[in-house]
């Protein structure tokens, strides 16, 4: 009899595993439970559909049932599993539209059953015009919402890179927005003094900020927060994601940082024949050398595809992160990778920190536009330990300098050493990652 | 008596010395010959003066001879070296305003004489309309010429980066234009595969290309090529630049790398207490660990910066490039960094190289556009060897990211699993840095 592979979840990290598991076993039987309507798509694009950039959630689409169909997997669309049992080597299943439950047993078990949006036990969380944004079927839902009757305000609940992308997507509507914070500011991923570049963009874009500020309750037409009512007809919840490892934890498998699964770095879990990647997994931290949680497509497709060629017979690893993260509110770019300076603090780093001001490009161009970069280094080694971006276009996606440097641990001095592209229109001779390298050496 | 430092040239690698020896001799005489009519400017920026988009060539100027005054440095404007004694430790100096000699003797001695554009000895080279672009003085005499009498038609002539730049400007400024190479296709420094996209994209903006094509003289009015006449009422060389570097030779400082100044890693030349840096001097290759030419404003800068601290009594080192570049002509950009397959080749290096073809963005968002990355890698180490990069906006400067990996010495597999930032608007979930790398690796 053929193996038979089990995938719990039919999303970046699942289906980025099938493709490769496919590739080593072309006889093995291969079969998908995905809850939802949807396989392999791109929920980082939901904003851009919402502010209209993007048409209709299909698009967000890499891979449909049919097409994973096309390469001899069973995709079962609109099916859950309830249950794991290890033991005895199978899932159960609900078909939630024929309304019917199954047994199925697996010689492999790979669980990518995602993240979840946080939901806090806030009075009236649970109303039909309070939106999470994880999934194309949320933004299935916001969107009917959104052009069904009038939408004219919107109130967007916390200051991450979901909130900025959707409170950018409704001011581009041209929808009255205003973003609440319990922070002193957005982007608590940041250091707060980059945070605050992020609260002058938001304003600077038109959207109205309420920081420091709690959610108490929600009513239909209103958020009610500790210190105002905000009237709105729609509510983005962006508080965060954290694993879906419900499932898993009931299983008896074991959870590592933030309650995500536990894995190695070849994506397996603590019982044998059993995987996991994607948003229910655990990551590792390669700047502070610890587990880590962080739900990114990114790592979803990675931790997938060494999932599937280690399913597939293969061997790979996924040695993990440094902590990249970037987005954008209108015109401003944001960007982080490593360790901020509150984040050394908490690891009991000695750190040195520096920002600076420079341009995206030469500053005689007429493109050039302002950009802060903030570096952070260890006090003594000059180990780089991350940095910070906020600036104009060109300026975010320049994480990825420090990102491989941190990666290949380099020191201050040898950023500043780093042959960067220069021409007019990119940089000015001195690339503003370099400048804040040239800077903070001098700290170290 | 106080040490006396001279400084022979005023632009980037001898003005960004003098920054580092003030800071660190504030009782030192620094005096700076400079035979042109400005100090510390941008030539990398003339195209966009000439295509209007930067209003002035005094825009370019970073540092005047009156700022460079103020910090007490005696900037002698006007006065040309003619000879350099380093037994008799002085060098001779003529005014060539007041058409005066004069010796002065020096402690320290930094050569910053730059680079000087290839003429090589066609008939009708000296002729009034053909123009190089290295000096400021270049750029005004160009400029005047533009804008004086009629400028309908002009003839590039060689298809590098001065030579792309200079394309675009006159494209920008509506004038019929015309590239003249010898070579197969434009960009000689890129894989001919990649040079044949710049040259798909010259022909997109509208630049005529005249391609395996040898310029045999000028004459009024036209450039004569094996194959045609072409009527040009401006002809640029952008045939490329080498070291000026012939008072050092007649000094009997030693040469190196194309008979550009020989300099250690603190930018020490061959003769003590004589330094260089800036296009007059050679530095080092990283990936293929020999001595190399490179006429940049970074290398410049940097090497300058790292003289200047030796020359003020510290210690430090300047370890060298990659080899990276980049430019653009109109919406395409291009990019390249460590070694092109060719390069490799002739460095004797087993290797293998993959072309993927992926988009800027996701490739759902509206401003995707096509990106092409080639990446190559040594044969059985994998350890990466360089890339090539061309593409709408936002591609080119992707090339920063393999530029640290070369630095770092990774290796392919360590490239795919490199944690780039990735959003919707900014790129695919996989990069597509980190897609080349995860093709080239089936090859390795």
């Amino acid at each position: 009899m053929a193996e038979r592979i089990v995938v719990i979840g039919g999303d970046a990290g699942g289906m980025a595993a099938i493709s490769q598991i496919r590739k080593r076993k072309s006889d093995a039987e291969i079969v998908v439970f995905e809850k939802g309507h949807w396989t392999s798509y791109s929920a980082c694009g939901i904003p851009y559909v919402v502010a209209g950039q993007v048409a209709g959630i299909e698009r967000l689409v890499a891979r449909t049932p049919e097409q994973f169909r096309e390469l001899g997997v069973d995709v079962r669309m609109r099916h859950e599993v309830t249950a794991i049992d290890l033991a005895g080597g199978h899932v159960e299943v609900r078909d939630t539209e024929g309304n019917t439950t199954l047994e199925m047993g697996f010689d492999q078990l790979l669980v990518a059953t995602g993240g979840r949006p946080m939901r806090p036990p806030i009075p009236g969380i649970e109303l039909g015009f309070v939106h999470g944004v994880q999934t194309l079927d949320d933004a299935a839902d916001l969107l009917a919402h959104a052009e069904a009757g009038r939408c004219r305000r919107v109130v967007v609940v916390g200051g991450g890179y979901i909130g900025l992308e959707m409170a950018e997507a409704f001011v581009e509507r041209g929808v009255a927005t205003t973003l609440v914070d319990s922070n002193e500011q957005p982007m608590k991923t940041l250091d707060t003094d980059m945070g605050a570049l992020i609260a002058d963009a938001l304003r600077h874009h038109g959207v109205e900020l309420r920081l420091c500020t709690k959610v108490r309750g929600f009513s239909d037409g209103a958020v009610v927060t500790d210190a105002e009512r905000l009237e709105a007809d729609l509510v983005v919840l962006g508080i965060g994601v954290g694993p879906n490892s419900q499932l898993a934890r009931e299983a008896g498998l074991r959870l590592g940082a933030r309650d995500a699964i536990a894995v190695d770095r070849r994506q397996h879990t603590s019982a044998a024949g059993v995987w996991s990647a994607g948003d229910c997994a655990e990551t590792f931290h390669l700047v502070t050398r610890q587990p880590t949680y962080v739900a990114l497509g990114t790592v979803a497709n990675k931790g997938g595809r060494v999932a599937g060629i280690n399913i597939g017979g293969g061997d790979a690893v996924f040695p993990g992160v440094v902590g990249t993260a970037i987005s954008k509110i209108c015109a401003t770019e944001v960007a982080r990778t490593g360790l901020t300076e509150a984040e050394a603090r908490e690891a009991g780093l000695a750190h040195v920190a520096r920002t600076i001001e420079s341009t995206t490009n030469a500053g005689y161009m007429p493109n050039a536009k302002p950009m802060s970069v903030k570096m952070v280094a260890e006090r003594g080694s000059g180990r780089l330990l991350g940095a910070q971006i906020v600036g104009g276009s060109g300026a975010a996606k320049r994480i990825d300098t420090v990102a491989v440097a941190l990666h290949a641990g380099l020191d201050v001095q040898q950023v500043v050493d780093l042959d960067l592209a220069y021409a007019p229109p990119f940089s000015g001779v001195w690339d503003p990652v370099l400048i804040a390298a040239r800077e903070l050496v001098k700290l170290i």
